[in-house]
């Protein structure tokens, strides 16, 4: 089942004012679409991000693959290193900086794996998941992923979730966003006002859902002694701490004393960084995603090596469309040891997406693992087309959460750590 | 692809008295093979251990996996699981001692997961290396694996190989392996004679081949003052040192001054043995063995936590016939950082298979990939009932080459250290 062809689509999406550490989302989110086309007349899909630095080496990776054979993932990456020659690339938003040389291999390779499974799965007339081991659960839950954000982008309409800065309408975003997905963990993406305030919000949102797990992410914007303090003062109150601070030699520092378990999806995104993460004992729980770590079966292999170390694990997300949360709800549902809800996106860019509606849906926070064949979604090819004349419109190439911030507050400044 | 039927034969066959640390092998080596039946008419060949222990497990848990599909291996592990309830086995000759529970588990569970693969790539008519990834190369190279031995067994004729008992004999000995199969590295059993004894038979086969790795394996009978003494005197001549000494702490501490690189196929035979020897530097080379690893696809989740913590990758042999032979080589072509030779007893033990002859063979050391669907080989029933008869008919049902060796010598003792 040889590539004859790939087709590379960067397309850009709606994404409201939600702010982080760094800045704030831009109006536009960038994804890739990926079509492998093999000699059988049986095509797959992949999804990844689309930052002008990471579209181009997908781009470059591309040729090198036609004639390669959709099982032959070693030799496929292999090639992919052989092309990339060395190359290093950033993350996409300045969150964890530079990467390593197998890293950035795995980020390009892992879009083309996807679609791999995808094309073998649909040859098979079986899911995704059953090419991972199958799925061990019908349906693989997330949390509520809630952020502080402004009503609307500066100078635009306010979206339908409106401005969320106070406690009460982090809750109140939260009630809306269970109302409608009922999601049964909440995730607040912090490390926006100083720690008190977030702190606040998170006992606001104890005492409006006391029975939901609740996780706190700054984006390693504490240092270790302000990460300290909040670990204190949210005792007994948090599953886990998301990246309080910075490396993973701040991170073993405060998992020492810290009541409740670290989770990263920052200071270990490489296998070369599990290593030193065991030895210090830094991060209890292990945001996986399976575009960074190198497509479906090498995060399978990663979930096996926190099995094997007694890590847990849960799963990251990035702004993503509907092939990626396909691609994530097959992989937890194949994942025996994932024992946290998984992150997504979704709920604030489910108005745009360029696979056919009916295929994803959310029940009771849950999503049913698709049982069609391969990830079970279709391209809808009017969407696509849609997002992608986004992409050649909207000025955005380069996701720039900072620079944008900055576009709204020319004082704004990057500061690490900021408290 | 539903299971439909499981058959488990227990086989007996003819293996030369060859020495090791604990006794003897007796006249007769044991395994079980096992095929799945599909409802959609495929079936699929697995082999393991004949020990009546292992054997019992075996075929306790048969029963629960009939309507399971041969994808679903996350399903029928945890059925595996259920159904051994937490038993715990022991190593079949004793050299490794009580298993974990996982370790129990990953043992009876592997022998279903190779014939899984082996129907699913029948059923797509590709080999199951394109299951693991897909090759990376067309052979695997595996050791000539030479051991001590008498020149027959007591009161039967000496056999095609005769006694290799000084380092002549066991230059010979390997002469004569090498001429035949024409390997590339050589593996001495030791652990027989003093450490003396056996260097001297090592710096034999250096001389008579000077440019052939070697390896001394002495099954952890020296004391790790002996252990060092030995890898001192080796230095330079050893590709690798296998189990020079019992358990991780004293791997470690050989490990912190020898010379050479340590391998172990003893101190680390289950996932939960791995973060204290990760963490002590006890192993630098990990002799994997798909049969007490979990099967094939766990296996490739070993080679990566191997490659994540820099710990170099060989696979380690049992006696065993064409089905394992042919697993082993479609899983040492899909791992790409399996980085040396991989050991058989092939050469012992060919004169007897339960598979056609023909699909296995050996080219310079190297068996070519098979490239047939599945596992490449097919059954010889007659070879099967033959040796399906032996196993009424041999009178062992468990190996045991302490009982043997004093049924010859009286006076024989375990020791360990031995040295």
């Amino acid at each position: 089942m040889k590539i004859t062809g790939i087709t590379i689509t960067p397309v850009a999406f709606r994404d409201p004012p939600l702010l982080n550490s760094v800045g704030v989302h831009q109006p536009w989110a960038l994804r890739t679409i990926v079509e492998v086309h093999t000699d059988e007349g049986i095509s797959g899909l992949g999804e990844t991000y689309g930052d002008r630095g990471h579209l181009a080496r997908t781009r470059a990776v591309a040729p090198a693959l036609i004639g390669a054979d959709v099982h032959d993932t070693n030799l496929v990456r292999r090639r992919v290193a052989e092309v990339l020659g060395g190359e290093r690339g950033t993350d996409r938003h300045a969150l964890t900086g530079q990467l390593t040389t197998s890293g950035t291999v795995d980020r390009v390779f892992s879009t083309f794996e996807v679609a791999f499974l995808d094309v073998r799965g649909r040859a098979l007339g079986r899911p995704v998941s059953d090419l991972l081991g199958g799925a061990v659960r019908d349906a693989v839950p997330y949390s509520a992923y809630l952020f502080y954000k402004w009503a609307g982008h500066p100078g635009g309409e306010p979206d339908e979730w409106g401005a969320a800065l106070a406690p009460e309408e982090i809750v109140a975003q939260a009630e809306a966003m269970i109302e409608r997905d009922g999601f049964r963990s909440i995730k607040l993406k912090g490390g926006v006002f100083p720690p008190e305030q977030e702190v606040e919000a998170i006992r606001a949102l104890r005492e409006a859902f006391p029975d939901h797990p609740l996780r706190l992410d700054p984006n390693a914007v504490w240092s270790p002694e302000t990460s300290l303090r909040v670990a204190e003062e949210l005792d007994g109150v948090l599953e886990y701490l998301e990246d309080p601070t910075q490396g993973v030699d701040g991170m073993a520092e405060v998992a020492a004393r810290a009541p409740m378990p670290l989770a990263t999806n920052m200071c270990v995104i490489d296998f070369e960084h599990l290593p030193r993460a065991v030895e210090r004992n830094a991060v209890q729980v292990l945001l996986a995603d399976h575009h960074y770590w190198g497509g479906l079966e090498r995060s399978r292999h990663l979930a096996t090596i926190c099995d094997t170390f007694g890590i847990g694990l849960s799963m990251h997300s990035n702004s993503h469309l509907g092939i990626s949360l396909a691609a994530m709800t097959h992989l937890a549902a194949a994942t025996p040891n994932l024992d946290h809800a998984c992150d997504t996106h979704h709920p604030w860019n489910r108005r745009d997406d360029v696979v056919q509606p009916g295929a994803l849906s959310f029940v009771d926070g849950a999503v049913p693992v698709p049982t069609a064949p391969g990830l079970g979604v279709e391209l809808d090819r009017d969407a696509l087309a849609r997002l992608a004349e986004n992409y050649r419109t909207c000025g955005v190439a380069q996701r720039d959460d900072t620079g944008y911030m900055r576009s709204v507050d020319p004082t704004y400044e990057r500061k690490n750590p900021r408290w």
